[in-house]
């Protein structure tokens, strides 16, 4: 679990993930794609919570993302199944129909309709789903459910990822205490764009569903929206969040209600965790990269120079060599599209070491301090623009050799 | 030399770099950097001629950047002199000292005004240059200078690059022949944004500085500023086209005229040569890629399309390893910014194999013939997105470990 340098007074943060009362989880295998681990989860819901979810924008979005967003639009979800290795996305109705076999049959399983069931796939994209084996596995999933089984499905959803990642607090909000707990997966093809690739978050609160869309959107833009690993956008990117309802304390509606606030904050800091864990297991990273801008006349002007130095492959060449070449990271701010700033203003940083000042070479910029910075495996990189007050933050990692090899030998 | 697929009938191409009457050039070694290379150039301009010149957009452009665009401002180039292995970019105010210093030096030895001399500088961005190994070499530099040694500037201005870029054709206008030969460099940092790293071009026909200008621009739309490596746009791309007027016939003035057309088909086929040639010597590329786009509603939805898969990390590991993982392909198109088009009109080809076929897996699709494809050296990838009558085509490679290697174990 990651832990956030900002850890609010009213946060517990917790080493294991705390059942979320009215969730219950389970995972098995397929015996599909991988051997000897399991690939397919099943997560239940209770029949009072309400949900808000959020999907991938790519224009390309995968079977099981459009027959989501079908069944959402006039039902609340009671399951969600997902399965790994095999994203079902460009395979075209014949995709959208294994997609509906698998919800039909959890269904079944259920008691309920094929629309309170949720179908989500990660994996490689263009092969069709092998829907009969994960349909043969709904026995064993739900004789699996167990309220504690977090971990469990939060590793039968990996892919290329070579960690779980979780992350659970407690909030104190007025009247009660809520727990909130995030799973989520995703190390390749990320650049998400409303959502990472597959992330689940659930808390006991009573929330409204429009303070819970709220709370999503807002959390999701300081969370998976700022991260990259290779800029590529995802076919199958979801976040689903879903407020039990089980907890104490009376429904938050309203955002100027006191525990919006505070549940606001829990869930930001649950999905800010699993998007850093996200990027920390990057394909082939090796360091962790913060990345601030400051002096924006907009947000979207520092989202710019971020994500311009965030994805330059030279910029993380340069980082996965340790080597403070900052020629390259004033070269890739250089080039932010939609920016107006004028050079002059530009200061830079690796670390506490100012490598540009106003435009030109920091007369105290020392190589050797630079070099130590950038030899540790968390690097900060801030770029001031000098043009206004926003700012805002990236974060990504480096471009390795295994980068080239997971996705060069390994069809992900 | 690089040979156009597209080569009209009043084009002749050459195995060798034509001299190009009013042009000398010359080339010799600093022995800083680079040992036992060439790694400073000098081209000599008569005084006739007429100059158009572009550079690159990045906003942190090089000291020498900065120089020649002030010189060009009042004064007609008579001398370009490069230096390759050290960029003075990040130089601040002494790296522009030190390119002006340059510059009289060249300008004393040729006895000319400061402001006559161009200066150009590629390789590591950062460091400071080392403008007294220049000047020490400047008289060897005009010892040296020849109407021939279009061949010694084009190995003496490589960095990364594997190999010289030249070409050079003959083409047939109403009333003479012309000559235009080109050389450039470039490899690594490559998204050309108004032109590539260096590339300089020369012909000897008599053109008007607006005609001039005219023809480096279409010509550059064409060729420099459609191709990309790794998505960087370099901090001290050029491009300098040269008309030495030296030729017989009278000076072209106008678009209208029959040579103009001819000039430009001359230049663009020389610059398209020069553009190819620096993405088959992209670093570590094993695969020249050719990105047709059909179809769009503007030629800027094509040029989206086109740079979005181009660049996408995941496309170019998938091309280094030869697999036909088109779902990479069909995520990019997906993503790419500032498109509207309908994924159900979407088709791809992977060569002649039709992958996509109006937003479904095409039926006839063979996943050995597209492996077949994969693994030549040159592959063409053509994408229809069915919304109007406007195309555009982008020139890229893949992505390799060497790519890895030389940006990581090298400071370039």
């Amino acid at each position: 679990m990651e832990k956030s340098d900002n850890n609010p007074e009213f946060i517990t943060t917790h080493d294991s993930a705390l059942p979320v009362s009215g969730i219950r989880l389970a995972a098995t295998s397929t015996n599909t794609r991988y051997k000897e681990r399991d690939d397919l989860a099943l997560l239940e819901i209770n029949a009072d919570a309400t949900i808000a979810a959020v999907f991938t924008q790519n224009r390309f979005c995968a079977a099981p993302v459009k027959v989501a967003k079908e069944h959402l639009e006039h039902h609340s979800p009671r399951y969600l199944v997902v399965n790994a290795g095999n994203a079902n996305a460009g395979t075209g109705t014949n995709g959208e129909q294994a997609a509906s076999t698998v919800c039909q049959a959890v269904a079944q399983a259920a008691d309920v309709e094929p629309q309170h069931v949720l179908p989500f796939s990660t994996g490689v994209i263009g092969e069709q789903l092998n829907a009969d084996a994960i349909v043969s596995q709904v026995p064993e999933l739900f004789h699996n459910l167990r309220a504690d089984a977090w971990p469990d499905m939060a590793a039968a959803i990996l892919t290329t990822d070579t960690s779980e990642k979780i992350s659970s607090i407690t909030v104190r909000g007025k009247s009660a205490k809520f727990v909130v707990t995030g799973i989520a997966k995703g190390s390749g093809m990320i650049k998400p764009n409303m959502a990472t690739m597959l992330a689940y978050i659930a808390t006991d609160a009573a929330i409204s569903r429009a303070a819970l869309e709220q709370i999503l959107s807002e959390s999701m833009a300081a969370s998976f929206n700022r991260i990259t690993v290779d800029g590529d956008t995802s076919t199958n990117d979801a976040c689903v969040l879903i407020a039990t309802g089980t907890a104490d304390g009376s429904e938050v509606t309203d955002p100027a209600d006191a525990d919006f606030a505070v549940l606001k904050d829990g869930v930001a800091h649950v999905a800010a965790d699993l998007a850093r864990a996200i990027v920390q297991d990057g394909e082939g990273a090796t360091k962790f990269v913060t990345i601030n801008v400051h002096g924006g006349e907009s947000k979207e002007a520092c989202t710019s120079v971020a994500y311009t130095v965030a994805e330059s492959p030279l910029v993380k060449t340069a980082l996965f060599a340790s080597d403070p070449n900052w020629g390259r990271i004033l070269a890739a701010v250089g080039r932010a599209p939609g920016t107006s700033f004028d050079i002059a203003q530009v200061s830079i940083w690796i670390g506490a070491e100012r490598i540009i000042a106003n435009g030109e070479p920091a007369r105290d910029y020392v190589e050797a301090r630079a070099a130590e910075i950038m030899a540790k495996n968390e690097i900060v990189i801030t770029i001031e623009i000098g043009e206004g007050a926003h700012t805002d933050t990236v974060w990504t990692c480096d471009f390795s050799y295994d980068y080239v090899r997971i996705n060069a030998e390994y069809r992900s």
